[in-house]
């Protein structure tokens, strides 16, 4: 067996993704250079930010070039390892490639330590570069304080959805915003103070009235738009806007003129506010100690992640353009190889 | 003698500022109320946010109604004092208003204790909101590293010129942004290892040519196309945008549609950037502390405040438009009691 399944970047995605930039075809199987381990690949993360690399010129991580395979997020088996840290059996999370086996630098993977009763789907979701993004995000940069109001964007999305849990634990009253009543429901059910469907209210309207005396913390993932309107409406004095993503601005995201146009950004000044940006890639060293601290949340029941599982990796293109339009149900993955697969050495 | 000088606000100013929006006239001496010190006016300061203050609508502080006097920062001596916090013949400095005497808050004063050699104008500049304001932005809000390159703009005005001496003293390399030759002489004569004249040049290549590994901290008193321009050309990974003022958006501050509209803000989450405003007012308790440092390190000859006096309180208006052409050298005040008149008790 030297071939497997994988998707290639056939064309650059410039506006709405379609899903056949990326071509599910035949490539052959990988081997492990020096420093690589060979990952069979169990399930694929698909995230909004696989929409940023499908860009034509480098983001915060190089293009992919026409024709290489799709760079994504796997967890996987290492079958093969050419590094000290990883050894044949090892369940491992890192950035690899959709494809069923992926030869991946040491640097960007990281060992699983499985916890007992926690299914292999909340290591692509809670103990993933997904929860570490929202606990970095929340914690390191948005910096409640017990009794703030945060508002959350993208809030019933993966990352969303816990960095509004998360806020909750931190003891923060939560708004999230999501885009229809079902995802409203979902976060009200999951513990968000209020929630904000963007589909059908003015956004800033809305949160005035749910946040009278101001937002402490505005956690964004979407960008564009109604970022620009909370900065100049809601936000309180000496507040601060996490940059995590920006999904409403992904289509163009390279070029500036197809960007939206900020109207308000000396308000920044005038009402002391704090906007960081951060990537999740620059806290890989610090996996162990956040999924530590998120685990023993889940543990207590304070986070409750929600998965949405697609079977077969010939999906994934199609469940990107789910995501791009939030579709999906919590967080959304491919699985590539069924779990029974995979025991220890089983190629 | 019941009448003085004073400068009220005839109409509120849109775009391009115009002297006549201010009226110089006879108005009545205030007496002090409870908690407040009656104020000699010694020197008005002006600045670059009296602009702000022009503004039909609130800003960071409320609006000034038609026909009230103009607000400004003021060094004076007291002639009464109904607040425990001051006596007769204090040295204070504080928000007042464009006139002889000035009922201020206690809340709105600090005292001023002289240094030995210091002349007056340097409670104006040095030790006042100006040089405060450079601390905080560049030492609290920069946080540059011994080593970092530091980008200032508007690097030739008060602020500006402290601002740069201060990322000196912290070891960084500093790079002032100003408009022509002789300020960008002056920029180098005071300690700056590269001046960008915008005048004459595109301000990004000439940036991206002095600082090729990226800017690490950008001092920001400009604000608008220039800073839009920085944040996608020049900021390093991981830098910290100071968001201290934007001088060319005052013309109509509180219009989102007439501010410049920046096309490149998904760019501070790829490069994880931290774009963070303040204002001075918030930090009145620290001045002590600040003064203390700045003090030391001006008399170390580490910091080189320059004034630039205009004589009496009837040039404060063209005064303005001075600050908002670029056309004064260093900081701007009016003298408006010579100082020999200013000995204890005397009024």
């Amino acid at each position: 067996m030297s071939e497997q399944n994988q998707f290639a970047l056939q064309e650059y995605a410039i506006g709405d993704y379609d899903p056949q930039v990326l071509r599910y075809q035949r490539g052959s199987i990988p081997t492990a250079s020096e420093d690589q381990a060979l990952v069979k690949t169990l399930y694929l993360s698909l995230d909004p930010t696989n929409r940023v690399w499908l860009s034509p010129d480098d983001t915060y991580l190089p293009r992919i070039e026409l024709g290489a395979p799709m760079r994504g997020f796997v967890l996987g088996r290492v079958l093969e390892s050419r590094s000290p840290q990883f050894q044949e059996g090892d369940l491992v999370y890192g950035l690899g490639l959709w494809q069923e086996y992926c030869a991946i630098n040491a640097a960007e993977l990281t060992n699983v330590e499985p916890i007992e009763g926690v299914s292999l789907d909340n290591y692509v979701n809670l103990f993933s570069m997904i929860g570490a993004t929202s606990y970095v995000g929340m914690v390191d940069i948005g910096q409640p304080k017990p009794g703030d109001t945060v508002v959350v964007s993208g809030a019933a999305g993966a990352t969303g959805a816990l960095a509004c849990q998360i806020a909750k634990v931190l003891g923060c009253k939560v708004v999230g915003i999501a885009g229809g009543a079902d995802k409203c429901q979902y976060l009200l059910d999951t513990g968000c103070d209020g929630a904000v469907d963007y589909k059908s209210c003015d956004v800033s309207d809305e949160i005035a009235r749910l946040c009278p005396e101001g937002v402490n913390v505005f956690f964004d993932n979407v960008g564009g738009q109604m970022l620009d309107e909370i900065i100049a409406r809601n936000m309180a004095l000496n507040s601060t806007i996490v940059i995590c993503g920006a999904i409403s601005q992904y289509g163009n995201v390279t070029d500036p003129d197809s960007q939206y146009h900020f109207k308000n950004i000396t308000v920044l000044g005038f009402k002391r506010i704090r906007m960081q940006g951060f990537v999740i890639l620059d806290y890989v060293d610090r996996y162990d100690e956040i999924f530590e601290q998120l685990a023993e949340w889940q543990a207590a029941g304070k986070l409750k992640p929600r998965s949405h599982i697609l079977k077969g990796l010939d999906q994934a293109a199609e469940g990107l353009k789910m995501i791009l339009e939030g579709r999906n149900q919590g967080k959304l993955m491919v699985e590539v190889a069924p779990s029974n697969q995979v025991s220890r050495g089983l190629r």
